[in-house]
């Protein structure tokens, strides 16, 4: 008999009666002849509740803490949801992530799965039990609790269904993926089939559907991931090798990220060593840089423009003018009003002159772009904010998006 | 250096202040010297919230996933105490049940502490933390979660301190062991010291202060325990041994129940097994019989009276009409406005006339007695209500309380 992962969002068991609903579905998955693994994520808008009890005791609550802390929305939702189950006569028991031997390395908050001991999950569908898990969280070698991070459920599930040979259906308040956020572009086409490279390249991109870690999962231990709504209302969208995709499109799809800020600096100092370490100092900030654009040195001076997470500008202009008493001055001009779009599709590998297609309706409609950078999969750029609608359009168009 | 395990109730930790104003205090208890071991309760109204949670998706929710559901109040609770006190430059980690390895046997929801494992707690104590213990709350053979029903935590953090040797200090919104609750007498005169056997009558009688398992083990393992109120404003109460305390009153305390039914089956068919039926058919549906009285019989009827907790009524009549159709025809009459006054004290043992005494004032001051049991060391008798003041004024005039 086939088994199914099945993870639940926080939106999908918000309440009671979204809990009914959920356990109406998953009992008649279960009768239709599937043993089912449930994950499910805190109720709602708990975890962020939970957070600000944390924050109203101090502005730099212990991780270790945070984790006990967490932990507990998930567990809130993985009892309710096996009550509702076994009311309605489907026979259901619940599992924390220490339950289920979910073992975790790294640091508290944060932490990554290492592994899962399936002997538990496994006997318990022996015996015909839905079983429901907490998601985001588990236990390290020290038996403290940790979570796993943003998108942990989804991360939790994945994992789950790679370790039991299962696939993995993440159910959720958006009905699959789209080719652009419907929300950018009303008219933007449902994709029926990704694949797990061009999915990693668009949520890391500002899709905020699945979170990247998942589909890495899915991807090394080939998980079939089926995104769909929770009220099953719709055909969802399957994540797949990509040479199980029959018909490969130049374009998959088109992301946008509003949350980025570009940091230039112009009279940069221009010596062997000084490229490196303004980005080794922003390293050790754990500041991540996402564009780097650099101009031809004009003399022993340069400018370099990169994008970061907008949030990060203040430490990373922090780096900068430590940088200034070692390397000696230059100017610092940032830009938080910036856009970034990526097109992404698997078909760029084969197919020659996208990057040509992209800019050119880009110049067509005077839209002015900043930084560029490409993957073997993906064109990357940023341009103002007030160019965006009308950039993802032409774009859309030009692609068949 | 002295370990001492502290517990703080649900109203203790009700709110983010009252959290903090209880990390102050552990604060200075500690930098006074002490090793200091903190249970605590769920936040003020939690529990009960989690509960109606429950029961909104099911009237008969499984106890195992309760438990499961349950056991996050106290879980957050830790959490935010050791967030609290670390913020304060009090190193504090926290515990939840499973992590201090508290095992438990019996039923979910209502289970019994088999066993801690004192290693944890004493590896942390070491290194000069505040152990922050998940109250209510532990983990079975079969590694579910599992709680430890009514006064839980107090349960907890008496085991503890007889496991570590240490005194057990429970701290609550009253502030100390009256000899009457002071909302009934309000010149009630607070103890300074009561035994373990006292205080388990009262308990048991309704004094709501401390639940009687906790005192019971308390006893079992010679705990001292002192209760007093959050605040610290005033002195507490000494529960310890009673050769410990020096001068012995005859009546300690008065407690008042007004919880209980009684049930009067006249006109009963005496036979040799017919009052062991009676009785054996309600403990088979888990009723607890407090007081009984049998009149002598008349020819081959007699009458019974017997008092039950006043939510078990229901069921309990279920029992007689179940019983009338193997024993013969018989009448019932309930009564659930009754009052059971009971007055405890070690001086019984050895000083006599009390009973006299007791329903001497009682008679002089008009009011009827309707069932009387006595213990070693208690008197309990139920009266009507409306006489309920006027009695526990008489009592404690003659009495001193």
């Amino acid at each position: 008999m086939d088994v199914v992962v099945q993870k639940y969002g926080g939106s999908s068991v918000g309440s009671l009666d979204k809990i009914k609903r959920v356990a109406e579905r998953i009992k008649k998955r279960k009768e239709s002849g599937a043993k089912l693994v449930v994950v499910v994520s805190a109720m709602g808008n708990t975890t962020n509740e939970l957070i600000s009890l944390a924050y109203g005791l101090s502005d730099n609550p212990r991780p270790r803490e945070l984790d006990v802390l967490l932990s507990t929305g998930e567990q809130v939702s993985i009892a309710l949801l096996s009550i509702a189950l076994n009311e309605i006569g489907c026979k259901a028991r619940s599992f924390t992530g220490h339950q289920i031997g979910l073992m975790t390395e790294g640091f508290h908050t944060k932490s990554k799965i290492y592994d899962i001991d399936a002997s538990v999950v496994n006997k318990e569908l022996d015996r015909d039990n839905v079983v429901i898990v907490a998601g985001f969280q588990g236990i390290n070698t020290n038996n403290e609790i940790t979570t796993l991070g943003r998108g942990g459920s989804d991360t939790t599930a994945v994992a789950l269904a790679a370790k039991l040979g299962a696939v993995c259906e993440i159910y959720t308040d958006v009905d699959g993926i789209y080719t652009i956020d419907p929300e950018l572009y009303p008219s933007a086409r449902k994709l029926e089939y990704i694949s797990y490279e061009e999915m990693m390249e668009m949520a890391s991109l500002g899709a905020d559907v699945m979170h990247p870690r998942s589909i890495e999962i899915g991807h090394k231990y080939s998980v079939p991931i089926y995104v769909a709504v929770n009220t099953g209302e719709s055909p969802g969208t399957y994540i797949k090798e990509s040479d199980e995709i029959m018909e490969e499109t130049v374009i998959t799809g088109l992301a946008v990220d509003n949350n980025d800020a570009m940091v230039t600096v112009n009279e940069f100092p221009y010596t062997v060593n000084s490229v490196s370490e303004l980005f080794k100092s922003l390293a050790e900030r754990h500041i991540n840089v996402d564009m780097i654009s650099q101009t031809t040195p004009v003399g022993d001076r340069i400018s370099v423009s990169y994008t970061i997470p907008r949030n990060d500008l203040a430490p990373a202009l922090e780096c900068l003018e430590s940088l200034k008493t070692r390397i000696g001055p230059f100017t610092i001009e940032t830009n938080t009003d910036i856009a970034k779009l990526s097109v992404v599709g698997m078909g760029m590998k084969t197919q020659s002159g996208v990057a040509a297609r992209l800019f050119s309706v880009l110049a067509e409609n005077n839209i002015k772009v900043k930084i560029i950078t490409t993957s073997e999969i993906r064109i990357s750029c940023t341009i103002d904010p007030k160019d965006q609608s009308k950039a993802v359009s032409a774009i859309a168009e030009e692609f068949d998006l």
